[in-house]
């Protein structure tokens, strides 16, 4: 029988003061950054070891209490609400950094650490960490959802970047995944079967990450295009050319005018590509040259690329400040961010859908794409005060998912399945949805670790 | 109850004469390219399709009957001997390449295309097919494998080369996993799960591999060493700069003579790097050049570089041959290749140990690496009648494995567990191989599906 009550004395009798209780920190716990209504656990832990996972796990184990791992709550699809009530652990005081390894390139971190407070670190050593999803969120949220964002055309995703973990399974149990080696051909690979899994079979507590030289000379280039198709014309092209691009962002023109407006920047309200080039000055160069060639015969406006790091600076931050900036465009309505991810051969025309969407449905929303990847984000905005505006959101966002299945692609690229996309796993999936729910089942029995995220056992119907 | 003869009368009955139980053919099943004895299925079946594959698992599923996947039977582990009998399924007459998508850059297959029948066929495409293992393996056992070889340390292994799969599990149902989308952080990874699985999890039925464009340019440049350390650290610093090498493969000096002597070839008898790059006209120059000056740091001896194809396919051409020249080095002498993965600053230690071990217990091996992914393999020579040579050689094929484990190394970089490295699992993995082994129970209740291979469930000592 669950028993979430005892299962907090006894964490209480463990943390002391380390296990909250108050309402303003519960309640902060119950937030989430999108659409999603407060879901409000009834503790909050604030762990501090491997060994207190563990701990705290098996007395939430005893009383079948929910446990919900924490980093800094920048989930797009609610994955870190208290869905069922019971514990989040907020792993904010797990945040060493136990070694950067110069000669082997990777750094073992535990799972509190930040991005950022990671790359920070790594500044004198030449080194840097790749995965950039935007927010500063932590590498074990990272791992968890398997994020990715705008340089993972060139260095891959958290599934490409996360090399070993330890984990704190269902029963308490603590074990290890994967090697410090490149490769390895031995055994099942749990290591990648933990990375994206979002809490729901056990409970990430240190990761081994790799990490990339600095490049030599970054140059960064911005073009405007007429239309959003000559645009993805572009990068297709420069893929099959085999171009290394490290980042290749599609911006609509609604995004530009926001960040225009957001940032004081003149972008010609047009569909732009914001890019950047990894490698020697001369290979920088010309790179930027080729895209530029391939641009001219896509209709490109205007072609800018500098290698100046104020420059640089200024495009990425624009870049970055674009979910803030488009927020803030449409203030006082609910902001609902998606994504979806597909063959790149079929995405001009699935943003050209979304678009005939909004239009149809009268929504606003912005387009905004890591390009390269054939992954692209829809932003949406509703009424507070209107909930078939929210209604209306959740249709295009599940237009969008469907078309992506119907193209051979994904229901989510980058943010993961959480609670916001439960309801299109079936699709995705078929038969295997089942062996998930296996694994589900198998792993954590009594269905405590992060439950009702990513695999529904309880079949009633949803409405998030 | 187990009972083969009932599979196959059943089976038979569904294949007719694709159900073949003549000893020539069973023979010819049960052997191996390296030390492995003989290990002889009942019947070896040639299925046409994944419903046939499907019926003929759930007819051995009633009878309890082992399923053993054949590709081309170039494994070095024993993956696919009939250890406990049973059927062997050989995939060969599923051998169509059903799509070859430019655009996108995948190919769909069946598992019994070669590696080298789609690169063939996608020669006019300006695309190719990165992994490259040597042996012109099929692609379902390079899934099954987790295989990599030569260019991995550019374009990935088969873990991040097969985008999707079609399975046939231990029940006859079929599933799919994986998408055609570049990533996605949909659900839980099975595509990921599946890869290496050897075979032990469920039957690879269609592979939907990654393609890459084929580089405008492709340098290659060879160097000699005056020792190992030297080589090593050239690699280490060409790593931490940033140059993106395509291949590189550092040859020890006893293989340099048996290529020597194989391919009529002049090269000095030290150890030498083989290295490729990739890229555009002046980027290859550029990376070979800059390899050159590391070179130099580190006593490097003549360095020759090329953009020659006839250089070219002589380099590689030698390289792959290493294996078979070394062997008829040392002819009438069974051989055994064995490999690990290390971090790479742990590399070059590493392969000094090795070369210790030889000489001090007085064992015939050379020295083969993919340098550039801290993997390196072992070729060891025994007398097949002296017993005790085959007995020394495992003795340093398992100090191997364990060194690497002590640098926080794989037991294994490529070649897999099959029945080879089962003793070497536990060590590895720790409490991990127990969820691994609650997996196997998960996938394949009755251990029909390449049964003792990387799982052992059978705890009774071994001996391979």
């Amino acid at each position: 029988m669950t028993d979430i009550a005892a299962a907090i004395t006894e964490v209480k009798a463990l943390l002391k003061n380390r296990l909250n209780t108050s309402k303003s920190v519960c309640d902060l716990h119950g937030q989430n950054e999108t659409y999603f209504p407060k879901m409000i656990p009834d503790a909050v832990a604030f762990p501090e070891s491997t060994l207190e996972v563990s701990e705290i796990v098996k007395i939430c184990a005893k009383y079948q209490c929910p446990i919900i791992p924490w980093g800094v709550g920048t989930s797009l699809e609610g994955h870190a609400l208290a869905l069922h009530g019971g514990i989040t652990l907020n792993m904010s005081e797990m945040s060493n950094i136990f070694d950067i390894n110069s000669e082997d390139m990777f750094a073992i971190v535990q799972p509190g650490v930040t991005r950022e407070i990671l790359n920070k670190e790594l500044r004198s050593t030449g080194l840097f960490f790749s995965v950039d999803p935007g927010a500063n969120a932590t590498l074990g949220g990272m791992a968890a959802t398997r994020a990715s964002g705008t340089t993972a055309v060139l260095y891959g995703t958290m599934r490409e970047n996360v090399l070993a973990m330890e984990i704190v399974l269902a029963d308490g149990r603590v074990i290890r995944t994967g090697t410090k080696a490149k490769k390895s051909s031995a055994g099942y690979d749990l290591n990648k079967l933990f990375v994206g899994s979002e809490g729901t079979l056990g409970i990430i507590t240190e990761l081994t990450v790799a990490l990339k030289g600095q490049p030599e000379a970054i140059s960064a280039a911005v073009c405007d295009f007429p239309t959003i198709d000559n645009a993805v014309d572009v990068v297709i092209t420069a893929i099959q050319m085999g171009i290394p691009m490290a980042r290749i962002e599609l911006i609509d023109e609604i995004s530009i005018r926001a960040i225009n407006q957001y940032s004081k920047l003149e972008y010609p309200e047009k569909p732009h590509l914001f890019m950047e080039f990894h490698g020697s000055k001369s290979s920088v160069a010309s790179q930027a040259e080729s895209i530029a060639n391939i641009a001219k015969d896509f209709n490109a406006g205007d072609f800018q690329w500098s290698t100046k790091p104020e420059d640089l600076n200024k495009l990425w931050s624009a870049r970055y400040q674009a979910y803030y900036a488009t927020k803030a465009l449409f203030p006082n309505q609910i902001g609902m961010s998606t994504d979806i991810c597909v063959p790149i051969s079929k995405l001009a025309q699935a943003i050209k859908d979304t678009q005939n969407d909004l239009k149809e449905f009268n929504v606003i929303g912005s387009i905004i794409g890591h390009v390269g990847d054939g992954n692209y984000h829809t932003l949406l905005f509703s009424d507070p005060n209107n909930p078939e505006d929210l209604k209306l959101n959740k249709l295009l966002a599940s237009r969008m998912a469907h078309r992506a299945l119907d193209v051979g692609g994904t229901i989510t690229g980058e943010h993961g399945i959480g609670i916001g996309k439960l309801n299109f796993m079936e699709q995705e999936h078929g038969e295997s949805l089942s062996i998930m729910t296996d694994l589900k089942r198998l792993f954590d029995p009594q269905n405590i670790m992060n439950p009702g995220k990513m695999i529904d056992l309880d079949s009633s119907p949803k409405n998030y």
